[in-house]
């Protein structure tokens, strides 16, 4: 389940005499690729899903999950959003948000979404938050979300996700290439400029497993109910004026100023949520507005409420 | 302190040539042992007790304790519950029970005895917490228990170690060959099942430090009379209609519904310990029960109290 | 910007084969350069600041900062002081003093100043609390501070720091060789010993970044006032009747028992600061006294205190 192969033709060095202090110490093991995407591209025997080594730009060692399949493969799994306790609002756990209560005096949260602290494994990524040197090293074009069951192994996450969808207009490009500097051009900051302007791309985005109507299904019946006129996107962040978020969990958005709705569907977010505080407060926000897991009103359903949101790069 | 012997004759394509890349990145360090035992077996040269590297059958590549010496050797240290602050019930650290308080909406508490979430090194495993790979990735027949006061160093824990116990009869053959699997099957969840008939097994122990009158009394008076009739176990879980507790820590179980006696010597549990609200809820569940370390009434002992439990797998 | 050089005629076995195995796992490994001095005295080539790999006397293998420039170079970045949240008095992520609040039960708070936990990456250490293997395991003389701003990227640390400065006297030969043994010798616990008499060593520091004024300038003008008539010096520890404080932060200390000045600069403590309780509870303790950043009264100035405080050994 864990193979990388690496382009010998560019490593020739290593064909006369091997040392591993001189492989990995001074920096030689960076020859490795640096996202699944490359391995990928050089190898065209590499194919099969699974853990596979990395190196960042820096030199950093990491192991990670590559989806060598999906739409092409090459996607690499850089980072999970796992809710831990959905009755928790902003507790131990919301690293995506803010773990120490909503709060004023803390409007970026734990400020995830744009630095550089690593956390979790790709292995209990169904079980935890996730997030490696991937998330701000790689140089990316596109993304891809799954939504998988929590604590699924990682052989059966494809099989088991309830959504799947990806990006393929590389927008990533025009924000830095990767969500790293996205983010930090549009910082997940509560009381941070006006409505609309400036909220972050909407992007189109292409199911891979589940479509539209199974999607909207997820969610509660108000929303469902807003978003039928819609097209499916990846939408970034979104700030309204009592809100922020980071990702939209269910690639269904709608940018309208003071529209409630789509704070229903936040992945992540600041520190701070005034509406009813701490109600929203939390890595999936919103989720148990009408009660947990209920489907009714504002409220997801069980389902979505208890899967993890897996990213990945291309 | 650090040092593994690999057969070689299982990887002679790295006689020929060797290349950093290719061993770790394409799997072929799957080849290394997954176990302490596995190390053990195959080279006859390997006798050290000290800090190896691993593979875990997914190609994950992780360093811990090898116990080389005791009943044979080839013990893995797998985990280790550690207690951080007694008088906090189920606050930051009781990774084994619950961090966020004692709460009925979350009865699996952490869920750290049946997920892949990983933390702490082997060396700091007297000093915090710890998990690796091998708790859910190594097929075990046996476990062996340490109690290391805490932060003791590693070259000093089996001489310093309060008590050490171990299984001889390879029960865990019959629950999937480890913990995880085993806990998978016996879920540490408040409210489930009814009593007595939903408990893990019962098993006998070896002692290897210390005995069993020795081991009373680091426990509290009262349990220490009722268990004067009973013979050393390692039981792995115990589920009363009012508690839930993982492991018994003193190799001496009753298994009596509604005794409360056993649940002073709770390791871990779930999210959830309704009697007395939040009074026995954490990693040493009720240890302090009639004050901390006096070993009165259904106190333990404050040697006991301040000792990590170490899990080994053979 | 990850590159070590062994010195090869220690290692000559890896010219024959090399085998990652027998390298890796067999520990040769250990061969390889325990700190940042070690490697640069050994490799007059090696002269780059950026991330190495470098090996504890047990066989861990860790990535790290080196600082290859200053002062001749040769210092291990081993630990940073971040503070997450200057409100939080003692709350998650105080990692070096207390995470559960100022609790005069848990004395100790979190131990981290002489335990071998570890924690966080060199890469995100301006954003978050950093703990390495080099801590306890690295046998040094000297120490060096840098105050970088928050959230600064590692190829930017030298050029944005607020303050720099570090000791030549070899004081840690006294002390057991790092600050893990100082602090086994004056533990940073509330409640020990008396006024004066059970400080750690002050010692005289060279300023590589900034100056006398320039530090003073950056706390509180109550401060201030008292420190004109003193040296610089790196403070290792202090007690107080009613304080404990590991670091001091300025490199500008007073020690008169009672003088509660000197506070207002403290990096890290105990679990306990019973004055105000808890209001000076914290990695960063006190910096707010008078106010967030408002650099009045005892106040520090925001600069100083949105920055992060990385401790180097040579």
């Amino acid at each position: 389940m864990s193979h990388v192969v690496v382009d010998q033709e560019e490593v020739p060095y290593v064909k006369t005499k091997a040392k591993l202090e001189d492989a990995i110490l001074q920096g030689r093991i960076k020859q490795a690729a640096r996202s699944c995407k490359e391995l990928h591209e050089k190898n065209a025997s590499v194919h099969a899903d699974g853990l596979y080594y990395l190196n960042s730009s820096r030199g950093v060692l990491y192991q990670t999950f590559c989806d060598m399949t999906t739409a092409g493969g090459g996607w690499t799994l850089v980072a999970s959003v796992h809710e831990n306790n959905m009755y928790g609002k902003c507790t131990l756990g919301d690293r995506w948000s803010n773990q120490q209560g909503s709060d004023p005096n803390r409007p970026d949260g734990e400020g995830t979404w744009a630095n550089t602290v690593t956390f979790g494994t790709a292995e209990s990524s169904t079980s935890d938050d996730y997030k490696n040197p991937g998330y701000y090293d790689i140089a990316a074009q596109d993304v891809s979300v799954w939504h998988v069951p929590n604590n699924i192994d990682l052989e059966q996450w494809s099989a088991t996700s309830i959504l799947r969808y990806h990006t393929e207009n590389h927008f990533l490009n025009l924000y830095g290439g990767n969500l790293f500097y996205l983010f930090k051009k549009f910082p997940v900051r509560f009381g941070l400029g006006a409505c609309i302007t400036d909220n972050g791309p909407a992007i189109p985005i292409v199911y891979d497993t589940g479509n539209v109507d199974y999607n909207k299904n997820l969610y509660g019946p108000n929303s469902r109910r807003m978003s039928n006129f819609l097209e499916p996107v990846f939408f970034t962040f979104f700030k309204e004026s009592s809100y922020i978020c980071a990702l939209f969990s269910d690639g269904v958005c709608f940018v309208v100023c003071n529209v409630l709705i789509l704070l229903q569907f936040c992945i992540g977010g600041g520190g701070h949520f005034p509406e009813a505080i701490p109600r929203q407060c939390g890595d999936f926000t919103s989720f148990d507005w009408d009660g947990y897991g209920t489907n009714i009103g504002w409220s997801a359903s069980k389902e979505i409420t208890e899967a993890a949101v897996l990213l990945f790069y291309r």
